[in-house]
């Protein structure tokens, strides 16, 4: 059957075919592990033969032990993550839109997935529906893209503009920016939820790996179209 | 100080001065009174000398035991209002916009409102953002408005665009309309207060009669700048 | 710019070039609408052209209302959705799970729009994660499909295991089967967005037509890819 | 159409117009932003000619940066906003009713942001309805106001009897004031919303700034009321 | 130790000793039992040698059940209580408000149950806070009374206004009278938790027996005091 | 590995061998399905040679149905359950306790789950901690018990205090029963999920059934270790 | 009518009256002031002639600031009290019971505030229903009691416990106390809310001060009548 | 009738034959006590003739104090538990799983317990159903174990997976790991309750020794019944 080969790090047990099974590698979620634990996960992924090993979430101590390790690995401060091995060459193309400037580093963990996915990115940054002609004047972007990737919290609106607009899939990802009635997020995320218009798929709170993911399967899906036509 | 006399039914106590007090008659919310009790209420306050009163969430009973009593009352069923007297001549112009056609009681309690406050209502239903070309194609009755009051359920996204196009304020009510994750209007509440453009008001869900007596106070005083112009 | 005539009905503004911008029409959702006003809304669509005109959510007295005007309108009790004129040959392949027996009604749902939206549809009922065995043994059906639609209620756990087995994305519907702590489809929709494994989309309670609409536009864009091999 | 100029500064996208649009110009939020960006974003702005440009939520690191670009910059600390260029002359008149001592920053975000629209502003805190004769003992500024605004955390029950007072509109505001069951604005912000006197509109917790923009429309439209007569 | 007899009926078992041991007798509940549960309960209690038997809740099924066996049964519908036997000559006096119309049969409840225990009671209905005035004017009845129970729904706001006028105690009955945003009685019970007057104790939503029992046992005390004098 | 056949019904993927592999039968839960559907799963486990099979929240219809089908079924009102086949003899003995006579239906469930499983019961109804005497007087019962299943609604309390007692588990399952601040048994499932006694674990509200389950697991498995002394 | 002169403080206005109005003094909450903010306050209540001046919920900076205003202040740490002036003479009894050691602080806040009244306090810790004999083994404490007040967190269940073996009311304060499930109180105020005994008021959740408060009043009222005996 | 002594140390009442009366003797909950006084708890317990005491959730400070008393007191840092005396040799055999290694401290805290409770405990660490073939191959750890604990956040998946697979009972602990809409453990808990396979048994959040205790009971009475076969 599929295949389901682990490596037993005591602590952890990693999927090393997962990659193979799903197309996307087990990423180390460095939230709740130590430094030490991270760095493990990363160099039994690489000794299993991956040409790229990654980790989200890290903060400086993580960051820290990688780079003690892994001098050259690759960091993205702004979305939190870390990587070691070869990024892939970019195909396709995912519009990364955010709604305002604080939802800038969910962005960029959406950004950062991608790049390594080996899909390509735009991202413009500011475009909430407070000033609609902003989202009007991408337009032109929403329509080359092969899927948008929304980012917005507060009230969570633009998802719902957006797929207004367009024939592509919007991945909506609502972020914890905001207060009061914002409720960490639970308001724009029952937005995306309930938008009135269909073709909104959502991921959960400040879930820019997971956006990321669904993006690129989807985007490398729709340059297998293009490339035919 | 300021005036205070109430009319004492046993069920109820009746503030006859309110309306001179605050600008607002009495108004009696059917919804728990029985239908005798409602028609004591309204016959209590045109007895007083009031010579519009007024009814709201009224049922079939209600609305039938109001017609044995006042053969001449004005009915409004998709608003459940109930009048009996003399609508003023309405002044002023309040534009009332409905995300979709779900919404339409809602809105109808809001045009029934003014009506009864003797201020003008234009209304423009289905205008959810999922088609933004319909919202922009109202900028013109936007701008003629005193003041725009936005009805909408679901992901309640319209308020947070209207507001960014004008410099009108806009009472935004939230509806029960929607399933699952819109939680009987509490979805829409939520992104209505955390609009991310400023100049929106929010009122409880599916408050059509508060959200008409806002609209008829903001109107008039706008009213009386237009005229000094 | 992007297309944008719609039709005035009064209680309704339909977006008539809503399918040439965004690839889906303008589907008419009868809850909350009168039987009269969803019939002159479908009427409306087909008169501006519409091949199909079709609505969700339709009640007994909806259903009666259509047939009058239209007696061979295509109906599927158990989705609660109408056609009128001509369905689609349908293209390309969606997987669509339930959990359990009592999930059917939305899964009908998810169907009829692919049907609609002319994409193929396989649907195989009843696997819950309680005989994970019976997940394993579709395994060739999901490896057949080009994006699978995961139907469940109570724990919503189905989506996060076959996220786990497969490279296709996972659309995840939350439904309200359950009683207590399953909150009317919050427990399952708290499960799906945070599933563990990454590829899991989330709609909202109930909403098959939505995730309907998702996969439509996914399978469309994997089997141009597919058409290209 | 409406103007839409904006101002690409990569990590956001200033709404230039809007002042022209909206009656507001566009105010940077600086919460989520960092020094450095929040500067810039002023200085847009006045580039591009506004005579006042302005912060909310700033915290001591972004106070820094403002003064050390703009020693002469007018700081609020109560109100956590910074203001750069000249703050207009008022005109109008906007009460400021706070329940207790606690609720002072948030109403001091309202006051800025009156001063900063050219709007007068009269504070009287502590009044909360735990000595309603304190209520009752500003009638008279409420009756001279153009409008109230009403600052209350814990049971938000100021704006109930305010609003029972006068014909004035009341902007109420929930605050994050209280313990336990006062769960961080939550009960105040219900209250508000299901207030039994009509004529209270409510805004997000703790959001002085939208409350302020608000009564400022509001007292400009009664003053040019008032002069008329 | 206390005592403790108790009468096994299969489906209940009573405690007869209640009354001696809490000064309060178990009274029956009839919501969830069938009427002849409810008869056998009340026929119990009676052999046990009660002068006054008595059950709260029930419907007209159990009404027509209790006067088969007992014609002489008192009823109160508004109340939803019955009452088979003796009512106590009653004593002291407990002022009951309520904030509308609506919140009348819980407030008939508390009566009934002050009734039952021998303890008198003075009710004025519909004295809420839009109008405070009508709070003032009961002052006299307030300063009279032993201890007022205050009943409301919507806001709740009216205990925290009556609590900052007297010494007494205000037992605090939330309803469930509102829609929205009141969320069944959610935001009143918020309210009077989070009162900013102390010497307000709150009891479950709707919970009139609660109230009339801690308001009888409170009345019962201050007579003693009274009578000492 | 393990066994897995399924019976496929189109509409259900029945687990034949669920009884074998985990202890317990599939059972049908009627709820959400139709009552030809329960019938055809029925039929279909008992073809499988299942000397027993079972149905959960039957309604009259599907009670009629079966009954129609099976003259001899075994129906349980009070528990909503029906048996088709054999029931087993008891072994063991498992103590269910109820707070109150309203609880009744849940524990019947629970009672009838034992009696399908092949456990013995003893029920004790209406012992809640109002009158803890009750609950200290069935300590006897309590020692003599493999397991003690403890039903309440309202504040839950019963299994903190017979945890407490005993060192016997206590399988503790919230009810719907109560009114307001219940919140329909979300106030007893949290009391019990912080039972300050350790030894309780929780289900799901309503869930009588899957109590029962665990209970059976645990009596069987005291009755080995008793019947080996 | 009744009296109500202020000290206006320009931030806060205080109620002079209250103490004659109300029998409770104004009692200056500390949370939320600055440290010279509760000095100006409790200055100006003494300058106005109380003999005890007092605030609750201090901090280390506030009682710092207070120590250099008045040397002798007594402070309570355990309750973050301070009182400035002399305390009156106890009379009557209360009895403090706590659930768990963890508990302690706010059962500290409630003896101070007894303390403060002039009513006498007797405190009993840890007697929760996990060893449900120690709650029957201060029986004669309960007994001797006025009035009852039970602090306890996690489950909440002690409330109900002691009502069902006293005629005395018990004054119900949840607390913040226990982690997952009692979200911060939540848990505990709903199991209290629906305690299946009556005689159980409550109030918010950590609020020790207002069940102070409430306990000296029906103390002073109990005492009035054990006099006259 | 059972035993009961109790030793009052002040702001604790120890229950000392709580280990005779229930088989799990009291054991100090750290959080919310200071350093001496845990001290002193253990102190007592080992004064009254314990062969071991045990504090739970202890922080560093305690720690010291502990090892400052008690130099050979062992510590488990990753349970945050301290144990002074002797620890039993352990019987049976618990299987505890985590789905997660950010699971592990609730893990650690359940094997501590088992440890303290003379239960032999086997822990396979990072299986969740993103990779459903490492749960499958644990199926002969599963099939071994007395009774199978199953640790997991985010969306707590795993043990409705786990509970298809075998007639052990599944103990199901939610645990706070996972961010956004995971709301610190509530979607974990509410699939947990509302596990379509039965034999699950919910624990509270994070309750590591809840879940301990009550698989020491099971395991116990398991290992009765297999030695007797």
């Amino acid at each position: 059957m599929s295949p389901h080969r682990t490596a037993d790090l005591g602590f952890a047990r990693l999927d090393l075919d997962r990659a193979e099974r799903t197309g996307t590698p087990e990423v180390v979620y460095a939230a709740g592990k130590t430094p030490a634990q991270t760095v493990a996960c990363l160099a039994a992924l690489l000794d299993d033969g991956a040409a790229l090993a990654w980790a989200t979430r890290v903060d400086a101590a993580t960051t820290a032990a990688i780079l003690e390790r892994w001098p050259d690995a690759v960091l993205d401060p702004e979305a939190r993550c870390a990587f070691v091995g070869e990024l892939p060459t970019p195909v396709g193309s995912v519009l990364v839109l955010t709604a305002g400037t604080s939802d800038g580093p969910v962005a960029a963990e959406v950004a950062a997935t991608l790049a390594a996915s080996g899909v390509g990115c735009r991202r413009v940054d500011d475009v909430g529906v407070a000033g609609v002609h902003r989202v009007l004047a991408v337009a032109p972007e929403v329509a080359a893209a092969d899927v948008v990737v929304v980012v917005a919290g507060m009230d969570g609106a633009l998802p719902s503009v957006v797929a207004g607009l367009t024939d592509r899939l919007v991945v909506a990802v609502p972020t914890s920016v905001g207060y009061g009635a914002a409720f960490e997020g639970l308001a724009a995320l029952l937005t995306m939820l309930t938008a009135c218009a269909p073709g909104v798929l959502v991921v959960n709170i400040d879930n820019g790996f997971g956006a990321g993911v669904a993006a690129a399967r989807i985007a490398r899906s729709a340059q297998g179209r293009a490339a035919q036509r």
